[in-house]
């Protein structure tokens, strides 16, 4: 295997110090030390700290494929199914508790970041959106929800209101706001409106 | 009138550069030059950036009491308006969608800004959740929505996705996400079983 170069150490450590500490709490200092490469590096690879960020956001996403793509375009599974794998997918360890997600901890953290990076987080949150509708269109065509279903309204409302059950699951330190998010959504926002009760 | 102690300026406008950059994102520095008072006084009037954190938690506090007593507490309206009245409430002008929520923010920003901090976000919450799950009792009690309704639990659903709402809403520049929230909320999850379509 070949030695990762400072540009991938910097990327792959520098995105658990910026997930850790916030893009503004994650000085170039910080990173470069994480790292252990030369201090030097950092402005060798990296053009500014948000040519660095949006790196991070396309690194971060690039894992958040991986996840989508083992549980929301699972066909392996039944539709709803791989909704409920990837919304456990989010909450897997104390890691995932204390750090929340990169793309809303970029969101929230400040509204100056560079207009560059709200738009990157903004695309990032609609290629999420966009494999939630999907999802929720085989789960329509299987009849596991309403066939009236509007799939892109509800795969917004599931990004968001996932989004805050994340953010309060890292304030209490616990699962139980996704866990309590996931019983409001599959027992009454996706119920068949047929379903017995 | 008296005139406004350092300290009352310090929190005011401090709380206003915090809610813009985010409490690490606004220095001390920052904090002092937009309240325009000497250097000293912050040191003066604060033990440390954490303790002012704290205060301006306090202060946040106090407007959100404001919100909801005018809302959720307003007995004058009937009990689903208040919910509205208050969800509206969060997100009224231009200046709410750049900044969002500042408990949120908070929250998101770092997992290290301190745990005291942490533990009065997470009270202030829990408070805001108390005067959601008293509003929806009323709500329960007049028959607007089902009586056999988990109210504590609701209130604590409603919290977390209108955090999240107010997130993707920062991120868009758009209300969007909130109205999406409140579709979802009134027209599914508080909608009551015997409703006719």
């Amino acid at each position: 295997m070949p030695k990762p170069s400072h540009r991938d150490k910097l990327l792959q450590i520098g995105m658990q110090v910026v997930h850790e500490r916030g893009f503004r709490g994650a000085s170039v200092r910080d990173i470069v030390q994480a790292a252990g490469v030369p201090q030097g590096s950092f402005t060798n690879h990296f053009a500014s700290k948000e040519a660095f960020g949006l790196e991070v956001v396309e690194l971060y996403l690039a894992n958040a494929r991986g996840l989508i793509h083992a549980t929301l375009r699972n066909e392996a599974l039944a539709p709803l199914q791989r909704l409920r794998d990837y919304i456990a997918g989010g909450v897997r360890g104390e890691q995932d508790l204390r750090n929340g997600c990169l793309l809303g901890n970029f969101t929230a953290e400040a509204n100056d970041c560079g207009e560059a990076l709200r738009l990157r987080v903004v695309a990032a949150f609609a290629e999420i959106q966009h494999a939630l509708a999907a999802c929720l269109r085989a789960a329509a065509q299987s009849g596991e929800i309403a066939a009236a279903t509007d799939c892109d309204e509800t795969a917004a409302f599931i990004l968001a209101s996932l989004q805050g059950a994340m953010l309060l699951a890292k304030a209490q330190r616990s699962p139980a706001p996704v866990q309590r998010f996931e019983h409001v959504l599959f027992g009454s926002v996706l119920r068949r409106p047929d379903a017995t009760h």
